[in-house]
């Protein structure tokens, strides 16, 4: 008989996903199934033109390797980015390339409404045709905030209080919404599709309105007891430190690192001339040090070297072999690497910060919505409905050929 | 046919050893397996005389429960606790119950030898009977250092560099040796049998020559990439704390809050005068804080405070749902529960604070020897040699004398 379990059918299609391109023995290896269980996966997938068979390889052995991929074209995910400037949309395939952007600037405080949201999720599908369309598969939300277990979203950047925004937009859209804050998606993404693939003891950090991280141990995630681990910006990195923190504490690392944080630096030690700027044009704030101006030199080193200091402390808690940079450091890594490197050089123990990276994400700016449709991608296959959608839609046909072909002959 | 695998065998012997006491349902429900493999194993391990049915329990529905437990003479591990100020031996049974307690205290640098270790090991070993001797299992050993792959463990305190102790040990007492850190045995302690049952979220945090911590998100131990994680001693806490570290840094937590730490402050405050004090002569400062001695109460408080707030942080990076607190400072509850409470309070963010709860270790100084012998337990039931030991020795006599009454019948 021709069966084929859902268990097999998301572990095939998730090794797919994150390696992109692979062999049926490597298949075997990272699932731990049986080999007659993948040969039965993979011939269904295949049939279903999910997979796609990319050409022979000759191995060493001498032996014929297929070379398999997921078809770019099997379903699609709107990823939507919530973050402190802007809210960011994008479409991505079914491998998590973002095909189609949209992006609307987003000031603080004004609050976020269904129809700006609606606009942007419209946008990024134009390009597709209508057939494309239907295969629509979710809606991936990466958002900075907190959410409580009925899927409600609070998060003062967007005038939001316990707002019912996976509701909201699924009654909008009719499409199943997967939501995730942002540093978790931002760390699958790196962990799937960006910086840190391969690797099982990361942390990335985010700067950006506020400074977060997420950490993986072993290949899992923290979490928490509620989902709330990864407050990073609230530890006490300097009694000393007087900046008043969001969350009403002095000497938070956040008080001094995040970006409006380096903005107000700036601006104190400028004496405000020249050039005022808001609490998002951090990126001005880089290129005045990079051009050598002292007031901006100055508050973005003593950023960096905090945010050091701060890692060099993870490092020494979690023994990690990689950390991630992202959010608005990725628009100069220049001034932020060697400061962290120097940190972690200065305060972790030899033992912990031999061989540790610290890396820019190469996911860059994107890794929001890469992370926001990979986490669609992986709802979507652990979801028995939309796994079906995605899997399974032309199965009976095809089975029923295949037989009917073989009782011919 | 009457088989019984090594993987259900195993899982039935973690549960009865965490749970102490459970019924075959529990048993089913916390292993996740089958009923009928999970009867025949307890059939097994019962003809074995590994586990004791207590007697029947009445359920509500009025079905007929077996009360199940491990049978606390299947065998022994010798627990050994290096810790900073003396070793600690202890003979567990089954249960992992000390019954047996052995100390040697230890003056640092002066170097451990086997002689003084294997002292201790058959001190412990002497009330048993031939036969029970017969019945040791393998030695558990909780350390303070770092091992190699090899188990070759380093620690100053121990005078040893490289120091095979693994092999040593094994090689004078011709027993199994399983080492595993201070504090990763000390939480698995609290995880098992001490203060932390049940909980997945837990960080085990202890203060003596120097400060770690151990943490477990949802219920799997955090290691690091190379099993170095925990360094809490020396996360920055205070740029401005001049006194310098072990590691060679200023401004680490271990600094100010280790127990050499406070009694060097103590001396510096009352000026050496009045009582000289040994390093690991800290509960004394405690009982002179506790008597009001100025000096002592600001050298506590000041500890006290720190460490609090590198407690916060962690609250706020881990979001655990409980610390439990062990070492020096289980003299000192009283003193240092308020502050860390405090510092929570003050530096946690409220939605990562609520609920968290701050405990004294309920195992106290045994803690160390009931992680140690709880560490050879695990182990050895992963160990296919001595699980058969455990389960199987008269295994196959029962059997056939089973399958012979049978066949008279």
């Amino acid at each position: 008989m021709y069966k084929v379990s859902d268990t097999w059918l998301r572990k095939i299609l998730v090794v797919l996903y994150e390696k992109r391109q692979t062999t049926r023995a490597e298949i075997v290896a990272a699932t731990r199934l049986n080999v007659a269980s993948v040969s039965q996966a993979l011939r269904h997938l295949m049939d279903s033109g999910v997979v796609l068979k990319q050409g022979e390889l000759q191995s060493p052995a001498g032996r014929r390797r297929d070379d398999l991929k997921l078809s770019s074209e099997t379903g699609y995910f709107i990823a939507v980015d919530l973050e402190g400037t802007s809210v960011r949309f994008g479409l991505a395939n079914f491998l998590g390339d973002i095909r189609c952007r949209w992006e609307e600037p987003f000031a603080s405080g004004r609050g976020l409404d269904m129809e700006t949201l609606s606009r942007g999720i419209a946008a990024v599908q134009n390009p597709l045709s209508a057939r494309e369309r239907g295969r629509v598969l979710a809606i991936g939300v990466s958002y900075s905030g907190t959410m409580d277990r009925e899927g409600r979203v609070t998060a003062v950047n967007f005038g939001w209080e316990d707002y019912p925004l996976a509701r909201n937009l699924s009654s909008v859209t009719n499409l199943p919404v997967f939501l995730a804050t942002e540093c978790l998606t931002k760390l699958l993404a790196e962990r799937w599709l960006g910086t840190a693939r391969a690797a099982r003891d990361v942390v990335y950090v985010t700067v950006a309105n506020g400074v977060g991280i997420a950490c993986m141990a072993d290949g899992r995630v923290i979490s928490g007891r509620d989902g709330f681990a990864g407050e990073f910006g609230h530890i006490n990195i300097d009694p000393q430190i007087r900046d008043r923190c969001n969350c009403g504490n002095t000497g938070c690392l956040e008080a001094v690192v995040s970006s409006p944080a380096i903005v107000r630096r700036y601006l104190q030690i400028s004496g405000g001339g020249g050039q005022p700027l808001r609490w998002d044009q951090v990126a001005e704030v880089f290129s005045l040090a990079r051009a050598g101006d002292k007031a901006a030199l100055e508050a973005v080193d003593r950023a960096a070297r905090h945010l050091g200091v701060g890692l060099a402390n993870i490092a020494n808690i979690m023994n990690p072999e990689l950390i991630v940079l992202g959010g608005d450091v990725l628009h100069a890594p220049d001034l932020f690497l060697p400061r962290i490197e120097e940190a972690i050089e200065a305060r972790t123990l030899p033992r912990l910060r031999r061989g540790l990276e610290v890396k820019a994400s190469a996911l860059g700016f994107d890794n929001g919505l890469v992370g926001a449709a990979s986490w669609a991608f992986h709802k979507a296959v652990h979801d028995p409905v939309l796994l079906h959608r995605i899997a399974g839609t032309q199965e009976p046909r095809k089975r029923q050929a295949r037989r009917t072909r073989i009782a011919k002959t």
